[in-house]
């Protein structure tokens, strides 16, 4: 690592740098597209933006770029054949719908209508994932005009869904679908993060994921306070107790069969973690919190990265407006996630919130739960040769070491894996900072050129071919 | 009790039915004005109802009528000197503001659309409390027609609020500011009800209020729950754990000090309570609830009427939409009441509530609270001689024994009681399934008659000239 900037480095830099404005207002006006999956009401613009990316693909040179339907949003495919039939075949996987968002969540500009201010893309999507999808596009002409080349030194193929910020609902069809057509010896995971600003890092893992809605249900209709207050069980009272009840007094999850198969960190990956160049007080800032908490007996970034986690993302009951209202709410709606880590299945922790929550629930409140699509957890082992190359790859794009990390966020990574059989990697040049499901979600321009150049060597070493020549 | 029918209550009955269609068309004309005081939107309603009760005050017959400004929303406030300068003086309270309401929180027909269907008038404020201040219209003039008076027997006055579904913010300072004309020997609250339709009852008591409204603050802004889940504290979770800290596994308020100079029951009040035909499975239904729910060692009726309570009556955090969203919330809201009884103070209560949060809310979440105005729990001695009279017009009318209840609810009975020195006592011909504060609201028609005819009695009564002669 280190080493001089070598000629194909330079030939890489200036392709980039000559295109770069093209390549980014090209990334502006898809990130207009409000792509937004889990509301119905921007079904057409998912689409759009699967009709935009098909077609930009096309123009980059992939020969075959294609919309594929799923019973929900559509995905977008495309391949491009190396001319060595020997070469290795790579696909890269993302996605192409984002979060919802609104000006009244609190964004300083409007989110669908991109703003640049200094080194910041801000827009929904920026970073989570329409940037960390196209850098390839740049990245791939890089590396076609850096090597001489015609065709990608790999057989590329990309996989860009429409359905990943609603939990990836029809994904695993959709790969089982084609999967003739996906085949890969590996996956490049083209949706996460690396440590900070100054830290390159390659992510090993992800955690899974399992949603659920539960709605209790109280009196089968708002009732007076006064009149039947400290008689009747409160269906709010009852969700609250659930929702204490998630957490023991060292803020494990205290649901039966939860830690149930956790494959446990080893000492070696605690202390690659201790090595990365945690400040707590920074971290603190990117999380907009004032204090850590979680799970007795694990550091910051084991309890984020190699723990499983119970959250409430959403409770509402009763009156919220303004003024009071007194009464005994009707029901009450508690919407929950759980982070997974590998050894744990989202069927198995299915089975287990059902049967802790019917044990909570009291007397005179009837308890419906329902479980969205789950996300399973991955893991890629560290000495795995394609890991080294994105590493490699990496390295020489930002001229440091390269670290390991995990991410705490979850992706259908493991849907890849399992179908196809291949190894999983990731590679992210987002940073916390970014505000990945939050207002005023920004991408870093220079980190995103990075992106643009690790993809541009990232072919030729997954090739074997990109060992730089001092 | 169960005399036959005496002439002055056939005279009173005749002028009733007599008047009873125009009476009607008043109050429905009345029920059509949405003088939801809570909503800042209906500030106008809430003055054009105040008007139009003091016009058809005049009509009535009251000499003077007049609408008393408040900071908040207006009073109404009307009084009818007795030609006998000997005569008792008699204060009624009620109150023309009414709870929010709308179609679409599950009511069959629109709530400000007054509909008569069979023996049931359904509007918002039908019996909570338009149609039991109504009542005494037609019971005065009914109680001059029968005895052939120009004046009421008593000095008649009445006062009528219009904040009183928000919490009466203004009316201890406005029965302060007018206590000379509002002097009384005693005040007739009529906005309570009775056991059921065949169970006559008089009500020695209601519950107090203290109601506040909890804010809880973690992240900034919303953060993502895959990036900093497990790591950092949720005020969404925090808030669950606040709201289940409120009851200990006894169902009693868990809440340091909460209990203190509470009024406890005697053994002739427990056996007054169980005489009442009570069935658990009946009061069920009219609580739209499938269990009873409370503290240990109570009868429901003795929860209901003579314990403390604490309830949520809102809670919201994070996405309550359609779909998911993987975030920890940035902040939560819980808002809570408590009934009070006997002995305990809302100061106190306040104090208690603020210390007792103080030390549940964990390190990185802030945690703001905000009180309400509070209303102060009363209860009227068993064997006051007003309260006999009460009971006596209200046997003639009903020609049943009447019994005695409390009541739940919460009024601003207590400043009157404070201020006027004047005891208070409670008439009030409202029945459990009438539906106070939730959709669907109704009063029956039958009973409302009832009200009229017991006001007719009371003034009489209250003057010491209406034992009736057989």
């Amino acid at each position: 690592m280190s080493q001089p900037v070598d000629s194909a480095v330079s030939a890489v830099r200036t392709y980039i740098e000559n295109h770069r404005a093209a390549f980014l207002d090209d990334l502006v006006e898809w990130l207009r597209i409000p792509s937004v999956s889990a509301q119905p009401e921007h079904a057409a613009d998912v689409r759009s933006s699967a009709d935009w990316l098909a077609a930009k693909l096309k123009e980059t040179g992939f020969p075959t770029a294609e919309v594929w339907e799923t019973p929900g949003a559509p995905a977008v495919f495309a391949d491009w054949p190396s001319d060595d039939p020997e070469a290795p075949t790579v696909l890269v996987y993302g996605h192409h719908d984002v979060q919802p968002a609104a000006r009244t969540d609190g964004w300083d500009t409007e989110p669908f209508e991109p703003v640049i201010r200094g080194n910041r893309l801000h827009a929904r999507g920026a970073a989570d994932d329409k940037g960390q999808v196209f850098f390839h596009t740049l990245g791939v002409r890089a590396h076609l005009a850096a090597t001489g080349r015609t065709t990608p030194a790999v057989h590329l193929k990309i996989l860009v869904e429409g359905e990943e910020e609603s939990g990836s609902p029809h994904f695993r069809d959709l790969v089982e679908e084609h999967a003739d057509r996906l085949a890969a010896d590996a996956v490049i995971v083209s949706d996460t993060g690396m440590w900070d600003e100054d830290t390159p890092t390659v992510c090993t893992g992800m955690r899974g994921l399992a949603e659920c809605e539960i709605e209790l249900h109280g009196p089968d209709q708002d009732i007076h306070s006064g009149a039947f207050g400290g008689a009747v069980p409160n269906p709010a009272t009852a969700a609250a107790r659930l929702i204490a009840a998630l957490h023991d007094e060292h803020a494990r999850v205290a649901i039966p069969g939860f830690y149930e198969g956790v494959v446990e960190l080893t000492d070696r990956e605690r202390e690659l973690f201790a090595e990365l160049p945690f400040e707590e007080e920074r971290w603190l800032r990117t999380a907009r919190s004032t204090a850590t908490h979680g799970e007795a007996g694990y550091t910051t970034l084991e309890r984020l990265w190699s723990r499983p986690t119970a959250e409430v993302n959403g409770m509402g009951s009763g009156y919220q407006g303004s003024g009071s209202k007194t009464i005994i709410p009707s029901s009450a709606l508690v919407k929950l996630s759980f982070r997974l880590v590998a050894g744990q299945d989202p069927d198995r922790i299915e089975k287990a919130v059902r049967a802790w929550a019917a044990d909570q629930v009291p007397a005179g409140i009837r308890c419906e739960i329902t479980f969205g699509p789950a996300t399973r957890p991955c893991l890629t082992p560290l000495d795995h040769p394609a890991l080294q190359s994105v590493v490699r790859a990496m390295g020489r794009a930002f001229e440091q070491p390269v670290l390991f990390t995990r991410v705490g966020g979850s992706g259908p990574a493991a849907d890849l894996q399992d179908v196809l059989g291949a190894p999983v990697l990731f590679l992210g040049i987002s940073v916390p900072s970014d505000g990945w499901h939050a207002p005023n979600e920004k991408v870093e321009l220079d980190l995103l050129v990075k992106g643009v150049e690790t993809s541009a060597h990232l072919w030729g070493e997954l090739a074997g071919s990109g060992q730089e020549t001092p």
